[in-house]
């Protein structure tokens, strides 16, 4: 059967949603990659597992909030929190109890939060953290990965997508002082690194590649840099707002016995609603205390209008606080992810490479030789047009939605059978 | 009576909370305005026109969220609206129906939204306003005003604070690409674009400088730099995250005959929950349509994970839906401003100026030979201390809150009875 026609079919209600929306806004979204064709279904409501659309359809989802969601949607103790919270109000605009709460929760839990400065997106984070390192260390240049991703900001918007060399973005004006290193491959890295070193203020490296392709580093490699970045006194940024209380209650760092300078955190911590994190040993994030210091000599940090508004606050309190009481849920989730890389691996029979770590998965399509995928060169390589056929085959036929050419993620709502029947849709693509 | 030490009485248990705060945080806050001396107090709720700190001390608050809450702090219309749809869930990730509804209002109201797209903050929204810009252009300078407050973006932090020489910040790298023309002043600011012409993307400008001093641009200024502008291909900018909305049913800019070619809009059309707005027209905004185009063609502008999420939409759409079913509301705040302006200037016996426009106003000690206040150089000389003691002065004594050294927005939860007690309490000052 053709999925398209079985999408369009039922989907008329979205059709006709989405139409209006195309003329509002632009390619009919507010973020690229929600589109895809003919056209995206539009959600009504989302519970626990599920996004129902306008036409009443269920999805069992694995976008989950762009990952955010590892409770699943609109998990019980956190609404009620947030219905609280919106009683008292859900804009302040100073300091509130709140962000002290959550505060005192992440710095527990997250060695390196000596200091922690909320911002609205990871976005804001991202271009937090590349400034406050440009100014610890007085120098200009800024590594990330190639294929690595830590939102739009102009500070970091190079060699995310394949090719690497080729700009991102018209109109950008800072791609001069951003190089960009092979993921995985720790002598590459270096050399380029060592070029640079003089002016190198810090690496920005996320400890699973996210939308890069679900893919982990190795402890070799994530040391190796790390031990460069410190004899050269630049500083190490963790971005860690996809990983950060993703596979245990805290960052994945300390698991790899690392010493990052700056760790940025976002989605799981606000529990959903609008949060950047920036958190940092006190040495570092002292230069973002604007008192006392001239203009040029203070590193402009953040907030914003909506930095610690009390209901991304309270989302944040609710989520972790939940995640710390039941820390034997992540036992659950991470091994339904092996489960789920184990056995989508055998249904294609040996043709695609199932990357991921814990919850985390991502299924490629190999191609032209590629038998392993380490790195997101490897997965430009693979055939990104059958996976978004397969994501897209799963959103018509068997009510499963992955955004097409997304990884998954699984939340506490997801259960064996959920992963068994989507390996059985997978079986049958 | 001193009044660090009234406040310190009344302020007990904000004090110890603070001090947790500052254990936690840089500076004990997460926006660097949000501290004063000798520290702020902690809010606990917040309800029409009041602040309510963990003392139970009461403020009428005239800072309200950043100047977002033109309705007061949680209106009744729209806590139901945000509460219904936190039922429903809070974060989709996906297209929903909210958004749409958002859009169909600002799109009627505000006629350069020919396209539309959401993004998590204002300083999101200008950084990809000014992309576009550049995108469209193929031109690298962008054009802001000496004292234009545009978030903190990389792409515009330069000449916000005096000396507008100074860097803003240690570890930003763009600043030679943007230049800074003086307010209300055409022919100074023409000279320094015609230098810059060939290479000018755009120009970005606040019609009511907003962080710079409260000041109104003249429609002769505005006028003339958008000629300027036009003639020389670039695009126009205004920044409408402060005014839209706030003084009528709808943008500042169509009230002065203006063209711009890309608006920006936040706070009030969020609700208060977080936002920000790219709007423009069809053939600027087309650009950001990453469909088919080249990575180094298209101009990559955003959204992000929070990006038109339910809750934002709907708090904007309930605020916008009250407004516009009771539009004789902006004559009554208005007229309160003009009342404020008017009352405030007599009680401090032309010791003062009081800038803004509509409800928004900010009051000048005047000082070295300055008389009147038309742009930010004034302000910088004015007696910046002398506003932080009164608006001290206030906080302590009178239970009456503005974020020391701002402007204070009234809202439609404030009568005339406040403003007048506001006066009283200057007259003391």
């Amino acid at each position: 059967m053709n999925y398209i026609s079985e999408y369009k079919k039922k989907t008329r209600a979205s059709a006709k949603i989405f139409a209006k929306s195309s003329k509002l806004h632009v390619n009919g979204v507010s973020h690229n990659i929600r589109f895809y064709e003919p056209y995206p279904f539009v959600v009504k409501s989302s519970t626990g597992k599920n996004l129902i659309d306008v036409d009443n359809n269920k999805y069992t989802d694995y976008w989950m909030g762009h990952w955010s969601l590892i409770l699943g949607h609109g998990p019980k103790k956190v609404k009620e929190s947030l219905k609280k919270q919106i009683e008292k109000s859900w804009m302040y605009g100073t300091v509130n109890e709140q962000t002290i709460k959550l505060s005192e929760l992440i710095s527990k839990a997250v060695p390196v939060a000596e200091k922690i400065r909320y911002v609205t997106s990871g976005t804001e984070a991202t271009m937090y953290a590349v400034r406050l390192a440009r100014s610890v260390t007085g120098r200009k240049i800024i590594a990330k990965i190639d294929g690595g991703w830590h939102g739009y900001t102009s500070d970091l918007l190079k060699s995310v997508n394949w090719p690497f060399t080729e700009s991102e973005s018209s109109g950008v004006v800072s791609e001069e002082k951003i190089i960009s290193i092979p993921y995985n491959d720790l002598e590459g890295s270096l050399k380029i690194l060592k070029k640079y070193a003089k002016n190198l203020a810090g690496v920005i490296v996320e400890p699973v590649l996210g939308g890069g392709g679900c893919i982990p580093a190795t402890l070799e490699y994530l040391k190796g840099i790390q031990e460069f970045i410190h004899k050269n006194k630049s500083l190490f940024i963790l971005d860690e707002i996809v990983t950060g209380f993703r596979f245990r209650y805290g960052c994945l760092y300390p698991t790899m016995k690392l010493d990052p300078d700056i760790v940025t955190l976002g989605k799981i911590v606000g529990g959903g609603m609008a949060i950047g994190v920036m958190c940092g040993k006190k040495e570092i994030m002292k230069y973002a205390d604007t008192t006392g210091r001239k203009k040029s000599e203070r590193s402009y940090v953040g907030g914003g209008t909506f930095s610690a508004n009390p209901a991304s606050m309270t989302a944040g309190y609710a989520t972790l606080s939940y995640l710390k009481s039941k820390k034997t849920n992540y036992s659950k989730i991470n091994s339904l992810g092996e489960f789920t890389r184990k056995e989508m691996s055998k249904a294609f029979d040996g043709k695609v490479a199932v990357t991921g770590k814990g919850s985390l998965f991502m299924t490629h399509f190999l191609k032209d030789g590629i038998t392993e995928i380490t790195n997101s060169a490897q997965v430009a390589k693979c055939d990104s047009v059958m996976l978004a056929k397969y994501h897209f085959k799963m959103i018509a036929h068997d009510g499963i939605f992955f955004l097409p050419g997304k990884l998954g993620a699984i939340s506490e709502a997801h259960s064996k059978e959920d992963i068994k029947k989507m390996i059985v849709a997978s079986q049958n693509f």
